[in-house]
């Protein structure tokens, strides 16, 4: 039949990441196109024990229906990782737990953007926040970012000009795709903003606690006394991705309108990993296991830098992560992004381009993102001289 | 801060049924108010021995991230189990595995409604359902239901008079609230007008492997050539509702548009539980399974009928469901419900009063449902013996 798609949904497409992915099946495909946390990050055999520990001894509460809100326990465990790691004052907040930090995005707009309603990102940004917003009919409006963050000048034009501004959405620490930190200055300087134009920030930080170098930076939320930032995290980057565990902290209000739109979404996350993860972070040392993380990826985005300085032409800039699991790299004006990534395909080599990550879907880029955290270091020191020869 | 509230969560509110969940708490409660299976149904060994082995040979597929449509092993033995005991032509139509049941119902309404679509409904029908459609901005529009199904002649009224009308939303098997099951014949009939006034329908079938008594009836997607019905399902009545792995089965194009909508709600449904639920399909004896499941429920509601039949007086009326998990309880005339339910929590048993599935959210109903999976048969006997005295 002919269908009549909705609006909202006619002219939406998948992630051009998606699209990347069905071309690495290719023999001898490097990928630095993924978003994926390393296997090697997986704990399995903390996962098998606590698996069987939870089936023997408490298998009615895995597997019955549970609570939208999320299974009590975790959102406490949740809570207090918080205010411990990140002196979030989770007292006067609300915690919910989400299927994967992306539900969490996606809840966040539902419960506050109609339809026309502007967010402004940073340009670039996280392309499955940009899908979730504009699923929803709100507008990404983007502003640049720069190397200590959002353009905070850009940042108040837009408030001042963009109607119906709903939202600032940031991804302070270890942006995906940029690399990059947002200091602790511009970080109380967009809270101001937002208070002072009256919007809310949505503050996503699904990397924060993958620092391997430099100082912890406290997240926006540390600073809101009055629930204006929504935080989103996720145990995908550090306990396991497929396992769809994420969760959101805010004022109570917006985090009620979040649980009710939940309940028509997927009734509950599953009960089973939100067991997991709480006990996970309670009985295990989870310190010591972020640690290991760290160290990983310290080692893999060094081995990338370095690659990337020896293999790239001078004209060619990147960005230097301090954390998390990307880096940027831009290409001197006049390259054909879309020719060079194409080339870059032929030889096996798969990164994704920045348009890919701009606000305007007409939007253009020099840059491409590149992952360190699937490769092997192989692949990473052969891809990356493979994409220096190619420029 | 003052939230700006979006127009479609504005008015919102959880559901009914979870509101009367928070009163289960006091001790001696009798609750026929739920829709969870019996915890009893759960294969627990089954269970314990497959996510063993599953993260012993292939936790890395179960702990890294997925893709949107599902994980391909199960949709393939999703689309095996339909074909063989529904009929449904899995070949010319597409399966993508969802965060339960309730996601495919928002999916299918999410790709095809505009805000004020109208969605033709069973009334009474699925909350759950009722509220997703109201969180996209769709309308709800009654039919009443019968004791063979759907009112057709006020189905085709309501099709030739009410604007914009993109869906028909039925359970035509073991109906919740219900229990009721739509005639074969009307099944054809519903379909034959979905085609002349060019609508789809919705077809949700969580119960229909759970039939206790009588003769099964093919769902109206056996019957589809050409896409029209999208048919949804979930392992939540017959392996574990809490991993919440449900699924869609319909015509490629708009099963399409329902990946790249559920790629923004939560990426992909968690993977461990998909490939459990492939391996319980394709290793166990499944068909044996759901047996043990029916003759619990058998049980439980022929014990259910006889408490009634000798506690109820004779102007209560109630239907005879042949499967599933509820049953529904009319009071005569001039009966208050709602003093009646609040008289039955009083006297510590709950029940949820049959206005919480009108489609008008203004709308009254004399009757109330009542699910026998849960409790156990002494709560069975003594909650309708209260409930008899009551009236």
């Amino acid at each position: 039949m002919d269908y009549k798609i909705s609006n909202r949904m006619r002219d939406m497409k998948p992630s051009a990441i998606r699209e990347i992915f069905k071309s690495l099946g290719k023999p001898g495909a490097i990928s630095f196109a993924a978003g994926n946390p390393s296997p090697l990050s997986f704990p399995v055999d903390a996962i098998s024990a606590l698996s069987a520990d939870i089936l023997a001894k408490d298998s009615t509460t895995a597997l019955q229906y549970g609570v939208t809100e999320g299974y009590l326990p975790l959102r406490g465990s949740v809570a207090a990782r918080l205010k411990a790691k990140f002196a979030i004052d989770t007292d006067s907040n609300m915690t919910i737990i989400t299927t994967g930090g992306q539900q969490a995005l996606e809840l966040a707009c539902k419960a506050l953007c109609n339809e026309g309603d502007a967010i402004l990102c940073e340009e670039p940004t996280f392309i499955g926040a940009l899908n979730a917003f504009r699923s929803i009919g709100a507008k990404p409006v983007g502003v640049p970012l720069e190397s200590d963050g959002i353009n905070i000048e850009i940042l108040e034009e837009k408030l001042k000009t963009t109607p119906n501004v709903k939202m600032i959405y940031v991804i302070p620490t270890f942006q995906n795709p940029a690399g990059l930190t947002t200091s602790a200055e511009k970080r109380k300087k967009i809270y101001e903003l937002a208070k002072k134009y009256d919007v809310v920030i949505l503050e996503d930080n699904p990397y924060g606690e993958l620092r391997f170098s430099g100082e912890d930076i406290l997240p926006i939320k540390s600073m809101d006394t009055e629930g204006r930032v929504i935080y989103c995290g996720s145990f995908s980057k550090v306990l396991s991705a497929g396992i769809r565990v994420g969760f959101a902290v805010g004022g109570e209000e917006i985090i009620q309108k979040m649980v009710v739109a939940k309940q028509v979404e997927d009734v509950h996350t599953n009960v089973f990993f939100q067991m997991l993860c709480h006990r996970f972070l309670t009985e295990y040392d989870f310190d010591a296991h972020i640690q290991s993380i760290r160290d990983l990826y310290r080692h893999k985005a060094t081995l990338m830098l370095d690659s990337l300085d020896r293999f790239m032409p001078k004209s060619v800039s990147f960005t230097r992560p301090e954390g998390g699991l990307f880096l940027w790299c831009t290409l001197p004006e006049g390259y054909s992004m879309s020719e060079y990534v194409k080339r870059a395909a032929d030889n096996n080599v798969f990164v994704v381009p920045g348009v890919a990550f701009c606000c305007d879907t007409e939007g253009t880029s020099q840059s491409f993102r590149l992952n360190y955290s699937t490769p092997s270091d192989e692949d990473i020191t052969k891809g990356i001289e493979i994409l220096g020869g190619l420029v």
